[in-house]
């Protein structure tokens, strides 16, 4: 059975173990479960529980979640399960760095949000963010949002076991 | 725009002064917007951060979210947004708190989830427990989980006042 351990990560970890932990969890999860609400909300646990297991600036990661496919309105996101405070519900595909990566379909990853021209701040206290495309038969279905407090909170470790995550999302949730 | 300060509590608040500050915030968030997933998401994190800002055994409170019911396979709830550890994905109606609630129709209020016959522990720290069901058009079509690490975690004022979240989800959110 599920278990919330699963979501507990040794204190110690380097971030590429705590992302194959990340990565062998949620495989788990979707054995047998294709549900995305399900999934996703089941990813961002482990999501957020694995950075605040890591060090500086990992361990500052305020916002970690999803957006899907709006299916009330074509070219735009709407707000999927996450974790970290209340957030935009709706962001349009013209719009900041979730908009860029649904828009282009490739990683965003951003050092400093605020010189991202129009960035959405949904939450002042985010410095820097990550956002990744979830594509399924050749069309970006969500994407995968991390925001972190500090500049730089991100670097191509993150962007690599994220795209690899987004893969497997694709590959194993009916959107 | 939704900013991440409407799940900014203060500090010194009583916990009805946060259930209003909870319930005036949903309210807002779900005007012009009934998608399910991105309220019940939203709802989560004000329920999450309102029981951190208040004192012991609220404080306490370990999962904060959903389950709402299995499109796959009826007579089940599907995990749906929430803020914790990771959790089960699916449970019958004939499992547990939530499958009582879920099956019932009435909240369960439970002190001691250890003598509750059939409790599913999905994560071994938690000791209490309230389920209320969110009922539409007759019929329940989720539920809203919170468990407390403690005992006696919760009381007749969170069923007061999680009662009417969920008659607000109900009249507010399309599922």
């Amino acid at each position: 059975m599920v278990h919330a351990d699963s979501s507990t990560f040794a204190q110690g970890l380097s971030k590429k173990e705590v992302y194959a932990q990340i990565r062998d969890q949620a495989e788990a999860l979707f054995d047998g479960q294709r549900n995305w609400v399900c999934n996703l909300a089941n990813v961002a646990s482990l999501l957020w529980h694995g950075y605040h297991s890591l060090s500086f600036p990992s361990s500052r990661v305020n916002w970690a979640g999803f957006y899907v496919l709006d299916p009330s309105r074509p070219n735009q996101l709407i707000l999927g399960p996450f974790q970290g405070q209340v957030a935009c519900q709706t962001i349009g595909f013209n719009r900041g760095v979730c908009g860029a990566a649904a828009r282009t379909g490739e990683t965003q990853l951003i050092e400093d949000v605020d010189q991202f021209p129009g960035h959405i701040a949904c939450d002042g206290a985010s410095k820097s963010e990550i956002v990744v495309p979830v594509v399924q038969n050749g069309r970006v279905v969500a994407i995968i949002d991390v925001d972190c407090a500090e500049l730089n909170g991100f670097d191509m470790d993150d962007k690599a076991a994220l795209e690899d995550l987004a893969a497997l999302i694709a590959k194993a949730s009916d959107f």
